[in-house]
């Protein structure tokens, strides 16, 4: 998890130091998407979640639950999370439904560790 | 949005007698991953509400919004799921979302109207 | 439905009449794909009738019911097809599978019809 | 024609006046994209047109020929720009084909129309 | 690909083991849909093979041509198949492609091994 | 990146000895379909790589990054041409941005060897 941070961390600063005005904008307005506003980020999270799944984007996947475990969502309200993503995209989400509870286990794990 | 909703209900009909088992459960699936559990109704209509953006299926998100405005869900709060699924989705997503914003106003204007 | 094959027909004419070699080449592949071979013309229109539900395009839908419909297929083993698509995309195709119990009504009822 | 661009601009006013700050940031986003700069505007929107038909959205696709046409890309380039999509994208694509080489029929005989 | 399998029945189990009803039902919805039938389990594992081709899963496509090769079904069947689906695609498939031969000689030569 | 030449060119091979006339037909449509015409390769090249993107194939962005360097597109064009595909399909494509970015590093420093 922490070499997914890093080499993510990494990959960032390459495409911002590209200087390419547009998708520096791109990259704002993403993390803008899931501030508190009308929604709390909690909501919003779980949607971007619920999107990356349907869409079928492990890393995108990972994002929103690491994002979702900080602010505090518990591991019944990812599951139901997870079943609707499953319903609406179907047994083709099924891999990555694999991948997510895998994430889930080494964040919840992660969480556990004295000093975390 | 009458027509839409017999028009939905005559197929649905017309699905479910064809006695097929599978196609039955699935529909009872559907219904039941949007009920209250760990997660309300609400969140879970307006996940279900940006998977079908990010999927761009227009009827999917004419369903999603007319649960979601029965639910209390206000314009503001919709209009900050649309947000989040227009980022994840891209300029893709802009012909549904001039579809959901018009979806919107006509049942906010059916709320609006004496007797409904 | 045979307004659809005319348009369908009249398009595909213009298409063709562009004589791009690339296009014209893409269509004889496209035929050829679904003619008896080690796999005979049934299963892989059913196949096609699939990959059409799980990718949700109506137009490919209503070809393939069509194509099926005069093999021979019957509603039972098209309604067993629109539950492996179903399954495998997920509630996103239940819009689709409405569009496509209407083809297959409309088929059927063409084939009923005396002189037809 | 006309009416395609009256209903979108309906539509857009009707999402701008939603005063939501992450969506008017995405749409001036998208006009900046396709403007010259390192690649001119007729490629950024031949790339537009080509992603558009491979994502399947007759809207975008219609948005993007018309701006083709406008900026002057003749007939046999968009025909090759709509191979591309086609190889790439499969016969999923082509209904898509069949409605861009409509658009593209309307667009060049609204051309050829004195006064126009 | 006994890692695959085991890695497979590990993830599953953990899943299951979430007491979701949802997603419990969902599994069993997926494995019902291939069982004989109006159509046979043969033509309904290609039929899913295709979907997931054509879906661009590698995990889903690996898993039906396990159970195809098991079911018996012949090289020349399945590359007929893999055909359907690069036409119905396109060329983002032949990444796809390019690995179900890859699964499809790992299962050929498993099954040449005396003993197995 | 030699290596992933060698796999690809490996596997190509096993596809093509599968004689299968619909599969060797289709590899030479889309060889054809980036050679100079109305439109020159660069642009085509461009594209495709744009469509590889809005549809999320690595292994299709690495091979059209590829052509695009040895065609002398520069790394300014490639920015802009990843421009487009981040705001037609959205953050779900800042993964592939990313590994669009490390190959365009890896090409690009391949380039500066002396002797190559």
């Amino acid at each position: 998890m922490d070499r997914f941070r890093q080499e993510r961390q990494r990959q960032n600063t390459r495409i911002l130091d590209s200087e390419h005005l547009g998708i520096k904008r791109f990259f704002n307005l993403d993390d803008a998407a899931y501030r508190d506003g009308a929604l709390d980020a909690r909501t919003k999270e779980m949607m971007g979640l619920v999107a990356s799944m349907v869409l079928r984007c492990n890393d995108c996947i990972d994002y929103h639950i690491i994002q979702c475990v900080q602010l505090g969502i518990s591991e019944a309200e990812l599951v139901e999370a997870f079943n609707v993503a499953l319903v609406v995209g179907g047994s083709i989400v099924i891999p990555h439904l694999r991948h997510a509870f895998d994430t889930l286990d080494v964040m919840l794990s992660e969480q556990d560790e004295p000093g975390s």
